[in-house]
């Protein structure tokens, strides 16, 4: 079988580049796979772990006859790390992005490429509260959407190619412009982890309260929004420096309606409240049959008695 | 061995309910279980599954001649109940519920309770977001927090019985007033669940995004909210209702909180939003060493190809 790509590099070797990695490997899609890192810890662990087969200090030498190029990094440095590749691009290659905002990446990449390199934007939705290039795996994009925005006139078989890259690395594709792409992923997505961040850090600034009861009854609701205010802080920095527009646009609309569910509850008007409560189990059941989520109890989690032994396994 | 309790009385046969039934069977805990429900398919099912010995149409009829009643109903309920079953009670029973809530039951039911009966409010920190007779199993308690409440002159035998029986069931103890409770609660699980109804419903009310759309990537983070927005619409109706003031103080610091962060993203400023992300992750790390949540990636979920075929399990 011959690979998609000859030559693959990830710049950036975190979760994302890191499962990218695993699941090229369990495909056999790549030739030679190439990884540039800001830190030398992490490039000495990309090699050790055999994620790629040569790492490089500077990003250059890792694109060098690269047919596929993949940003793996925050928002916030795509521009800088493009400027500084451009020169090197092959021509002919394809370089996308996995970025949680592509309004933005757009804005700030299109006038950098050079003349002969096909631009696709895209992004994977997946991902876990971990990060570093040890907490990828080649599952991770598995029954996932990854969603490409193309520009005008974007090459067709270059689109072909890096859709049957994502399709082969486990994900269905989805194709919306970068604008909409912003819309729905403010909703789903950066308004939610806005929120889990929000409540997370309320919980610890309370007098009444201590810190330490909060840990203690954790269980009843509150840990489900730790898990997620534990993603990395970098990447939601820029995730909301990025998507402003959309956020605030989202965060608006989350604001009325909790307003009107605090004046239901200071009125004590229980049937806006209940069908408020009933209207949203509709939804979590077309998430389970969109094969989106598990309808075990708890997310799966194990009962009480095993998460100990599970958490210290590894 | 001999039991702890000869009769134990279960009022309400949900996810609580049931649960508790089958940690006492486990534990040979008591020597006949009797309960109640008001469905006559929860009675019927309850006896087919063993939960109880002998099931009744009155609750009255099912509290006669208990040593343990417990009420496993959803707060708003309470009141009622203990004043039909108030002339059925036992001398020296003692009387419990599981109530999300304490000032409020304590308040309503204090009244009622006839000489020579302990009152004791609980509350065991456990749940799931499934409900009725058929949710529930003999783990849910283990390792996890029961809060008891107990008021001013509590008879110290009949407590240290309540506090062996939650232990037996597998659950810590933890000793507060019913208005600090409300307060923790308010925080560790009533906002976090009036937040998540709350986005689950902006979501689903949108225009230009679909709610196919939401359903489809959900994964990003939103479908974490959609789980604890499934939990049982009447039973979060009565918490709201019945623990206002805590409620409305915690939302109130959220609000206060969530202004300053779109504050922050409108005017770009990345340290204010950075500080805040990295902050929130000792919270996580707190919860993970105090052994109330696993730290396998996104909850243990399987990798997303297993997860139709869990769906599909049962």
């Amino acid at each position: 079988m011959s690979h998609q790509f000859e030559k693959v590099a990830l710049l950036g070797l975190g979760l994302i580049g890191s499962s990218l990695a695993h699941a090229m490997r369990r495909g056999n899609l790549a030739g030679t796979i190439t990884g540039h890192a800001k830190s030398a810890e992490t490039r000495k662990t990309a090699l050790r772990l055999g994620l790629v087969d040569e790492v490089f200090e500077t990003p250059g030498e890792a694109v060098r006859d690269a047919d596929l190029v993949v940003l793996c990094v925050p928002i916030g440095v795509c521009r800088e790390l493009v400027q500084t590749i451009a020169k090197d691009l092959k021509k002919g290659a394809i370089l996308t992005d996995v970025g949680s905002v592509k309004g933005a990446v757009v804005r700030d990449l299109e006038p950098l490429i050079p003349e002969g390199v096909h631009f696709i934007p895209a992004h994977p939705i997946a991902g876990t509260e971990y990060s570093g290039p040890e907490a990828g795996f080649a599952e991770l994009f598995d029954g996932r959407w990854c969603i490409l925005t193309p520009l005008y006139g974007t090459d067709e078989a270059a689109l072909e190619r890096l859709k049957n890259f994502w399709q082969a690395c486990g994900s269905s594709i989805e194709i919306m412009t970068p604008e909409h792409h912003d819309l729905v992923l403010a909703i789903t997505s950066h308004v939610p982890h806005l929120i889990a961040y929000n409540i997370v850090g309320t919980a610890s600034d309370l007098e009444r309260v201590t810190k330490s009861e909060v840990v203690k009854f954790s269980a009843a609701g509150f840990r489900d929004f730790t898990r997620i205010a534990a993603s990395d802080p970098v990447m939601w920095r820029d995730i909301f420096l990025n998507n402003k527009d959309a956020v605030l646009e989202m965060l608006g609309r989350f604001s009325e309606d909790i307003s009107s569910l605090q004046k239901a509850i200071r009125w004590g008007d229980g049937d806006t409240l209940l069908e408020l409560f009933t209207r949203t189990r509709e939804i979590r059941r077309g998430i389970i049959e969109a094969g989106q989520e598990t309808d075990l109890p708890d997310f799966g989690r194990a009962p009480a008695s095993d998460i100990e032994t599970a958490g210290k396994k590894e």
